[in-house]
């Protein structure tokens, strides 16, 4: 059974024009004008994007023995209420845990998942048998990113000899790396300083990290980056030191991508002063939220292209969760929602103000990533084969964010009582209507893992100028050439 | 008759597929596996890319009394003999001369291109005549392009309140500014403080344009294109001093695209210490080529996308053209050729080294300039309903560049001797077999004009912001307060 | 009859330690511990340090048929009261007046002065006349440092080839040069746009002289100077925009000085946004305040040795005077007052919040600015042989800044309200107390002209460099080598 | 016995005059014209200048069961030959040694020295007996600067949080951090990489230190440092990627300087690719000598300020022990000498060409450093009671520089054949005629240790700002306040 979509715009990354959109058996198998189909869809006065990927969340992830409250059942439908269709979880080994074993432990979450999803690994550790499984990870099981915490001191940090031999290994095996950028050290030195001080507030999170912190971070892993010749990929970029360091890099040619947060955009270190313990608490999350100037650096990396995806982290935790960290800031758990908002938040402030085309927001919700991750154009794309994961955006539609009316399993909302203007009218999740005019209805287990292949062509085209530029010994005749 | 390029392996800015192409009247009718056609294609072992658009030439343009000495039927010839199957040309008036008077003679002068061909519109006097003709030739004659010369005093150039009402006006009209960004009045009396001091060689001709200058004029035509709500587009961004004004811009959130030339990033300064003068003057042109440091800045440029397009600025004169300038470099005709040798010397120094992905290739040689233009997906992509502008690309082909065996009009090349590897194995203009296995195949008169409409998505998004962040009066009661 | 400074600390810009200091004839005769002198000025609890000396005053400066209301008698007096030993006004000629007319004028206007003086020529229009007289002023009338209005077009702007024969001639004079940097053709065009479209309030002063404005010409003139070899002092830089290219002109090692206001460094836009037009237009002067950001950059400039000097450009209104632009911005006159807050502005957000060291706060009100000027250390030194141009400075005391308390001849003070602690205890012009403890002893006529001689030592290290990397010819036999 | 340096310029950093100056018990007790003392220094056309400071020296450092071929006899003999009159260098413990165990071990070595020297104290392991001998090394020992080792794994380095801890605790003493700063880890593994494909030569010392890995370390270490409130020195900065970072953080307000060392502004990295293997080898020394752009970077930073020392980092290996390394280049010590060049190099390059004032000079070879160490005005002035460590510098004299005639006792010299013009005609440690128009007249043991306070400017300042921004708790008035 065929679904046209009709009379809407598409906008690509690269296009807009109008036409209809034929889809069957989950894939687009024609674009044009004038398309019939079994079923309709209106689109008229509409966009018709590529859905959403939001390439970093936590779901259901492992939290001091409970778990992040948005599992893959609600957090993808939470995704796809806001016109995303493809999640990327980091699956992350425990001290000593093989890869394949954390794997198996994702792969048994994910199974409810309303919308497509894949994997980044997590090197939470180093040894012979992560080197070794690593090129099953990348060869067999489809994953070609890899993430090192440089934070999280004591649990999933890695040191930079652990950091340099994994960026190495993923050079070799043409994959991409990815780093949580935060110095752990002084992190967890500036924690204990400040709970001594009895900076213990949700406002003390912030002041343990702030943003020098990550951008020395950001700065060493691009080198260690360079010197193995891996390309890099830098998540949650929050702030001016760190997206200096990326902007830098890229200057000199190197191939770092940078990740701001729909929170870092629209958000600011403001809210941890609130009188209110939860309300700061709540918003708790690494790299804290910064000031307004490092949001305009954000906002103008994103129109430069120094910056190139805007992500969520979406790392869900109820307020009795956050109130574990009362007396202790460094108990809160760290992390907040915003699967369901990015899409119409960077619609609102980044089409709506004209800082992006509409183009532009397509590139970075969905086809830059999905170039990245190596899995365009069967995502990311409106065109003829490509996975019917499409959002049908009205421009005109309004609403008032509010956790009432969220898909989202907590009791708050980051944005809650934020303006949006433009959101999906329909969401499909491989040509299956998943939201429609506000209505949830999703399939569980609809979603399916996508492989992504390793040997991008930024890889191969890395690999080329690392050799041309390799060191070579100079040719000596007798040494030393006076004879010895 | 329907044409088949079979075997290849298509690559676009986005993309890399093995597919064929199928082309009838002058357009791309399908594209998929297996097809067939009347006529046949081979591309085995070939990349099946969209030609190259040259967006900075100047053929047949007049000068001293007689013109640059390839025309828009040589001219036209090397582009595709080179993989090029469209050039923008420089309509530029006489003093006093109407925009619609001199566009006239561009339409004469264009009769017998080979390829297709669109014009920017230069302004070169400021007036009420020039006001009004701009909105015929953005809303009638299909140019949404106008450049403005800070250079060439007591000529070409204009001044910043002119540049900054011509820059207004371009606003309004929803076209894009161009520069050529150099300090006229410096360069006017350093070339007489050179020439007073004996400094009359053609070497003199690059320290009378040091890179300073135009990193000034790059900085100063950003600063009032953003006063006027413009985008801008920096013509031959030849060293760092430009690309960091152009960059600065641009991490402000400024519409700013720079363009470095081939021969900026492959030839350097060194050429006009030559000891044989002609060797020297041949390669006289504004900007001059610099050192190497400015070369890896503009490679840093086109890899971190801070720089956009590569350009030829393709305007020979012969060697005893050049001559007119013995004794007073002044006087040497200012240009290089380069139209056939763009795509093959990038290729080499920058596919060919991994600097850039093939893909990135193509958006520096046809897709950014494309958009940029309003011309995409009309050119610059390989996409059903495309014109079939398209260049066979054979990776492994190799040649020695001599002026022997080029299109160009002229008697020397400045590339001479550099071997390139990467060369076209087929050219076809809409659908035309222009340029077969290193044989030319051209036809006068087959190129058209290609008309590009004002208002692209750039232009709207700017104007947005640009009416959000407009100034507002305070609102006073009584003024001043204590009342007057 | 001997003075003696007892039981202070003196500090200079580079020594802190406690001594005496004895004063004969207007100079210091000794530095030591135990000194004895006819009278005894006590200085317990006190800094010694050099008077400051403000580079940049307006007094009785010619305006639309009247006077800036602080002459020299009342401005010096302000100074005095301030801690501030001497003031450099500047002579400005008229259209078509020739500079030593000019000075004569100056010359007259000057002799009511408390402190010491010098001036400043300006450079308003080009012609030989100029260029004839400016050998006199620099060999014969003392005067090293000659400014270019690159703004108030139609008045005092001059265009860039003037400026660049003005560079020139005075790197062969060993002369420094200085600009007003604002791009003048803009703000004239911005400013009838804003009127034109109803911003005719105080508020359209800024916003027709946005930071850009200021950032170009400061880059403009930088490159200028480069070309011509000359060392370059921008007056009141008030912005990152400024500053940025002031910064990166020395990471080339160009000799360039940029001096922030203190307005700029304590006060900010938003008082441009007061609901009093009175309160707003107080406060117009160019450039106008800039935002917290701006600030930061100017402090961190001060700090990091980027920027060297902080002045006043007093140039002070009555309110009657600021009436004249009520309906029309541009006819409100253009400057605040400052003399008499500049230090105790400068020490309390400087040295009382540790941003700046003591050693650091005279460096920048006196030491810096008396080698550029070339009159150290005759002036900014305690040192045996200085003038004994001396502030007691009380870092204790503590005031409310008020109008009604203030030396200026003006009826407000755009620093009302604010506190400072750290005021002038003494301060002595060439040995005479003419301030103590709160009450005013001035005397009119007994400031003296200060002669400051040409070819400084970065002159002469500038030019050094400039002869070392002149453009030199290529030498050729035979031109062509082909022969001709 | 009194002595007169008569007839010559006095060039301090801050002043050029003309005077004699009178020496007794080995200070400066008169300056002034027409002196007469016992015995007569003709100093006729020359400059006389405060001796020169080398704040970064490695006498008789144990090195692999040797010592480095310079002791303090040598090395101060071949500094005042230079004209250079104080020495700092590094006590550095042992694994685990205490540091007042180390410090008299260096009190032993330094007993046979020439000049005046004084030390900083290295911090090469971290415990509590670290922590606490701390205190006692700067209020007893006179010692305010401690070195930390970011490379030499294994050795040397310390971590993170050890460097954390250490910038924090001298925070609290009033004292200087100081850093070598590369990433250890990378080296070390990169360094094994080098040798295990066959890069063995000294070239592959170069190889395994690139510029990025100091730039990164230089960067964490800025970082450390503002999070622990405490000035930064860098020692031997030497590349762009260095420069940038200290620039980076000045313009941030921080308080970090940078000292290049003459080697890396006067050599670049060919010299490694010398086919002489000793040739190579003799200049091994870490960081390696870079190419010519990173060279302008260093001499561009001097001249603004950026920058703020020149150094030698003089550690001198014999050939014989450079040829421990052959087939394994990281076992080659690590050295190179200087002290005898700096200031001619310096001279002849800086000032000769024009890039610096003789004041700057003066500044940056012993004013600056002096000021930093806190040893300002005993040390790096011509000034009444200051010690008279004096050079009398002949602009004109030359030599060629050669193994053959220096005092080092090393068989080679980095700077062979290299001519200088600017040489000490005297040179005078604490009113001692050491060195003679080219012969030495040394006195073993004439120097001694200057002890060098706490709690300088800087330190003072940096603290009262640290105190105004710490982060403070948000008042809350029930956690949450909901209640719980
Ligand atoms: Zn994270
Ligand atoms: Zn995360
Ligand atoms: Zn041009
Ligand atoms: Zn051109
Ligand atoms: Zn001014
Ligand atoms: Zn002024
Ligand atoms: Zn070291
Ligand atoms: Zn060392």
């Amino acid at each position: 059974m065929t679904k046209v979509i009709k009379n809407g715009t598409i906008v690509t990354h690269d296009l807009t024009y109008k036409a209809d959109v034929l889809v069957d058996g989950g894939k687009i198998i024609e674009i044009g004008e004038g398309l019939t189909g079994d079923e309709e869809i209106d689109a008229t006065g509409c966009y018709v994007m590529p859905g959403g990927i939001d390439p970093h969340t936590h779901l259901e992830m492992p939290f001091m023995g409970t778990y992040s409250a948005d599992d893959f059942e609600s957090g993808t439908r939470a995704a796809l209420a806001g016109g995303t269709t493809m999640v990327v979880d980091f699956a992350l080994p425990s001290p000593g845990q093989g890869l394949l074993d954390a794997l198996k432990m994702w792969d048994n979450k994910s199974t409810r998942a309303h919308c497509d999803y894949s994997f980044h690994m997590a090197v939470t550790w180093w040894g012979e048998q992560v080197f070794d499984e690593m090129e099953t990870v990348v060869k067999e099981r489809g994953i070609n990113t890899f993430k090192h915490f440089m934070a999280y001191k004591g649990a999933l940090m890695v040191q930079d000899d652990e950091m340099y031999a994994s960026f190495q290994r993923l050079a070799e095996l043409g994959a991409i790396a990815m780093v949580h950028a935060e110095n752990g050290d002084v992190v967890a030195d500036l924690s204990a300083k400040l709970l001594a001080e009895g900076n213990n507030g949700p406002e003390g999170h912030a002041y343990s990290r702030p943003p020098q912190v990550e951008g020395e971070a950001t700065n060493r892993a691009i080198m260690i980056a360079d010197m193995a010749g891996v390309p890099l990929y830098v998540v949650h970029t929050s702030c001016e030191d760190s997206h200096e360091a990326i902007r830098r890099a890229r200057q000199q040619g190197k191939r770092v991508w940078g990740e701001p947060l729909i929170q870092h955009l629209t958000l600011d270190e403001s809210e941890y002063f609130n009188q209110d313990w939860d309300h700061a608490a709540r918003r708790v999350m690494s790299p804290p939220f910064r000031n307004k100037q490092h949001q305009d650096s954000l906002w103008a990396g994103l129109q430069a292209g120094s910056l190139s995806v805007v992500a969520t982290d979406h790392c869900a935790f109820t307020t009795d969760q956050k109130r574990t960290g009362i007396g202790d800031f460094t108990k809160i758990p760290n992390g907040t929602g915003g699967l369901e908002d990015r899409m119409p938040m960077l619609w609102t402030h980044g089409v709506g103000t004209g800082r992006l085309t509409p183009n532009e927001f397509v590139a970075i919700t969905s086809a830059n990533i999905a170039k990245i991750l190596n899995c365009y154009p069967r995502k990311g794309a409106i065109r003829v084969g490509s996975d019917a994961d499409i959002v049908v955006w009205d421009p005109e539609a309004e609403k008032t964010i509010t956790a009432g009316a969220q898909q989202s399993a907590i009791d708050y909302n980051v944005f809650e009582g934020k303006k949006v203007k433009g959101l999906p009218r329909y969401t499909l999740s491989k040509g299956r209507v998943m939201f429609d005019t506000g209505k949830m209805l999703g399939q569980e287990g609809h979603g399916e893992f996508v492989k992504r292949a390793p040997l991008g062509e930024v890889n191969k085209a890395l690999s080329s100028w690392k050799q041309i530029t390799a060191p070579r010994p100079v040719e000596r005749s007798g040494i030393p050439a006076s004879g010895v």
